[in-house]
């Protein structure tokens, strides 16, 4: 029986999403549990994520799946999962799904969030959970630039090197960020068919700098000219970035299919 | 030259304000600092704080005050602190003050809040940062049995165990709560002269139950008739507590004077 499960963690104390040895991570968290349920079956059950996140990223909304020996009512399963769980992560929904689902291969896109504090101090509440920008910016001048990135786009001025990407294609939806007043925060949104390795922190950077004044607001138009990761300079800390949501082919009808294999 | 400083601290990796042995606090951290930038004199300077925060318990506005051998410029000093301290901790502000000031002597009041977190489930990124209560709750109710807190009390019913004041009397000028709607937040607010060890965190647990209607709307009256503090219970997480202000003589015209010696 496989249960597709989505979760939030705050990515403060793990050490990124995948599993690696005597490393604290979503990955194996989830492993010793989903296992330590399943009452530790040979071989022991595999855990798979829609992909990786960095270390100290969040996730509002990280999707994995795995297959279990037996049925439990999905409400059922979330609770246990809960109950056994350490408490920077949790289980918000459990669906039962067929086998053709699988949470890395039929991901049909990701939306994320960055969140950049503009306090002009630091703030140690938000140290984990934020960006910092301590200079003035024009929200009205990213929104103008970020209107750029929509759209099938080559990113390789926008991909940290060791991505292992095919391909550096990749089909942008939404971009933009808003002003959030409450909480005296620049907030970036992102939703694409996928993202490359530290893409949405060096978009973010480069939209800063926009919006700063300190590119030009066609910044995006000559990176894609340029075609070559030096000239972003600047990827934004981890800890303003939160994976919102995965979708699944089917999931978005304005968008339904996923990533074409050669991108992937 | 005797130094006051302002500082915010996330409570979550300290072993609270105080110092002790092999345990990293707000106070030992603070000392390090002031006595790297002194060129470690001997005797080492003593920093001195408002009152101590129990482990977990955040600060909006910790007051300290130290003696330094030389005079900087208050802005100067809070820029050589902050490149010193931990990005956990932060000075607010600075200011320089006559050998008559003391950072606990000298206190007339103190502001509390308590941030509960209302959520069905368990939020990961609010667990270092709110209570959480997942019952119903009547604000108006809360803010109704809260009025018979103001005014002076013994608060015998409200005091953990090992407090060592002398008396239990103490004065709260405001006392009440709102809701947070965009965070689903319920917020408390206390200003007393001061406050009692644990006081608000059981203040906060009896009115909680008050709201859910588990208490009736008298419930303090009663707690006050019955002076004993098996009665209260519940003493809510120390990770939704804030320590807001600390108020000086004279820093509030309508409530000048600070806490009679018998009562500190």
């Amino acid at each position: 029986m496989r249960y597709k499960v989505t979760i939030a963690y705050d990515g403060t104390n793990f050490a990124g999403f995948q599993r690696q040895p005597n490393q604290r991570t979503v990955e194996s968290e989830l492993t010793k549990v989903v296992n330590k349920m399943a009452k530790h079956p040979e071989p022991a059950i595999e855990v798979y994520g829609s992909g990786r996140t960095d270390a100290g990223v969040h996730a509002l909304g990280q999707v994995v799946h795995f297959d279990m020996p037996f049925n439990l009512p999905p409400d059922n399963m979330r609770k246990g999962l809960n109950s056994m769980l350490p408490m920077d992560m949790e289980v918000l929904a459990v669906a039962q799904v067929d086998e053709t689902f699988h949470a890395r291969y039929s991901v049909s896109g990701k939306r994320y969030l960055y969140r950049m504090d503009l306090g002009e101090f630091r703030n140690p509440f938000k140290r984990n959970y934020t960006g910092h920008w301590k200079f003035p910016v024009d929200v009205d001048r990213i929104n103008e630039a970020a209107k750029d990135l929509i759209g099938e786009h080559d990113f390789t001025s926008f991909v940290a090197s060791g991505s292992g990407a095919r391909t550096n294609f990749r089909t942008i939806y939404e971009a933009g960020c808003h002003l959030d007043e409450a909480n005296n925060e620049l907030v970036f949104e992102f939703y694409g068919n996928g993202f490359l390795y530290n893409q949405v922190r060096i978009m973010v950077g480069v939209l800063v700098e926009i919006g700063a004044g300190t590119r030009p607001v066609d910044g995006i138009q000559q990176l894609y000219k340029l075609n070559d990761r030096r000239y972003a300079r600047r990827t934004v800390p981890a800890s303003g970035l939160y994976l919102k949501h995965v979708y699944y082919e089917g999931d978005d009808p304005a968008h339904p299919t996923k990533l074409p294999k050669h991108q992937r």
